[in-house]
């Protein structure tokens, strides 16, 4: 354990409800030392894929053993089980919903999923409707006191994972479609760095092309590099092949919408 | 006091200007350890009664000691007292506006209540129009930091209680409102589980009749439970009938407001 | 250094995408033990002025050696350097592009301004949209760590400078403009309190005329002092002359809009 150990929180709660503030409250009557961390509360209502890439983009970023607290969870109060997943250096509590579909997916030396039964450590009474208070937090806030994963549940293999949408490689062209929309417009596709590397795509942009809605758009390495260019690409800090204009919306302006095709091709 | 004291803020600042964070620094000045915890800054603009409820939802999660300080006041400047109440396990700072309703009218075995004047412990210059800032955060800290409730000022008894909607109980029915509505579009009344209890309601929903605008509705006992039926009610995590849709804005769907009225009666 | 140091952050990466968490990570992997504070993360994006003015209200009510950290950041990736300003008792991290032009246009007994180019310093692998996580973050960490900040980079003396718009005075007359306006709607103007005092207005409002598009209005001292007047003016709590209707938006009411003139004469 850190001396200051972390926990953060992803949800759907928004901000202007009670929810939050009483979800810290439970945490800091645990363990007063521990340090919360808000990554997003503004998730849409029951939006779970939006949950799980907020979480897929900002995980890594933080101290090893860091506990990772989220919640969307529409299913709340019926059968679907409150998972507690270590994998490598962190920790991860929520319901088995889907919501952890990235972490799964991805390459880990060590993961464990264990199924969280141990009532004991919930609130003393239990609600059908909000178990971000009385089970998650709980549980988050025992674990950055040192208790052990296992002490929760049995280990479980038959976690939940959502279909998310892959890149689709055909010849030269790697057809990938926006999985994301951030504050500023900027559109955010499931087409990876990683991918286009492993391609051997050019990413000087030089012998590029990258298609959106029959455009022809060019790829540039920054936000400022060309004010007059119009809708760009650039491949951005997640690695993520991303649509963007400069100094205004390009999900306004062009109306990308999550789920619109983008492709690239090596010519 | 704690070792590492908890001071929540309930405000209508709203999260774009520069108002929360020169509380929170005031408050670090102050006292570099206390634990600052955000329970909304999205009250509507002067809406006291909206940020009582906040407030009534969410105190008693927050480990004992802690300093609950709320600002919501269209009057500051003027005559309204800034006071400190010390009841039970909990402190609450700010006006003395009504914003404390739920908290005189709650079962205590302590309460005192006491008109700050002491200002000694303001910031150095007082504006007429930001006491959250000059008066209620440095009180907070100070607090937090030990000083005796009794030394910012008089115990006083006049303060002020909002008349805030009760339901009626009338034969075999209980007549409320509602008097919040969530994030999700979920609509809490003020019928509460205990009112339903003491009325020896059965809650398993067989013998009851929940009443919306003339619409019968199902009491059920988690959102996921029906995903077909409709409006619907249930006990939620505070205690108190909600109507909601399965995974939807039953505020947006059905019209339905604060004030809306809603019955409950045993068949 | 502070025993607990304070970082403070300003963006306009809004609360709903992973970006503040992702910062926030990156700060609490170098330095567990900081405090860090949101100023605002709702800044209009790209609104280098309206940060500008955020920081100019608030950076004074943090501890001292506290270290402000803004990113409103069009140009990351290109040109603009990232500096670190020391300015009497505070620091301040971000971008060169004016963001910090009141702190260098206030009075200071001691200000230095590094152009950080210690690469050391930064995220192992640097990207070229979010030197927010990449660069910003880690430099205050290692800052409020103790690091010197002459360990950061060469000291400049050509940093940015925007042209804030200032009040104009002519004869008894002094004429100035909206500058920003809050969640409850006021309009503040870049009239200040120091300005009327040093042109011996007289305070009291008895005279003096403040116009508004030709209208003549109160100036009052607080919101609650006249609830019929209609749209008031008062000096506010950052010491500017601000327009304002008692308990509703005068920014919707009158349609007052950032860069309407408003004027004040002593009659």
């Amino acid at each position: 354990m850190l001396e200051r150990p972390v926990i953060t929180l992803t949800t759907d709660f928004g901000l202007k409800d009670s929810f939050v503030g009483v979800v810290k409250g439970v945490i800091c009557s645990i363990n007063p030392d521990v340090n919360i961390v808000d990554i997003s509360h503004n998730i849409a209502p029951h939006n779970i894929i939006e949950a799980s890439q907020v979480i897929a983009m900002s995980y890594k970023y933080f101290p090893k053993a860091t506990i990772h607290m989220a919640v969307v969870d529409p299913g709340v109060g019926g059968q679907r089980r409150p998972i507690l997943i270590a994998a490598d250096d962190y920790y991860f509590i929520g319901p088995d919903n889907g919501l952890f579909t990235p972490i799964f997916e991805s390459q880990h030396y060590f993961m464990k999923v264990f199924h969280i039964t141990a009532s004991y450590y919930y609130l003393p009474i239990k609600s059908a409707t909000f178990h971000g208070r009385d089970i998650f937090a709980p549980i988050a806030a025992w674990l950055s006191k040192g208790v052990d994963s296992s002490k929760f549940g049995e280990e479980v293999d038959d976690y939940v994972k959502l279909d998310i949408p892959k890149p689709m490689v055909s010849g030269g062209t790697i057809e990938g479609e926006v999985i994301y929309i951030d504050n500023f417009g900027n559109a955010m596709t499931n087409i990876t760095h990683d991918k286009l590397t492993e391609l051997n795509m050019d990413l000087s942009g030089g012998n590029l092309k990258v298609l959106y809605k029959g455009m022809e758009i060019n790829l540039l390495n920054y936000y400022l590099q060309d004010k007059e260019a119009g809708l760009s690409a650039l491949l951005n800090s997640s690695g993520l092949l991303e649509l963007f204009i400069y100094s205004g919306s390009a999900s306004v302006s062009f109306g990308i919408k999550i789920g619109d095709k983008v492709s690239v091709t090596s010519i």
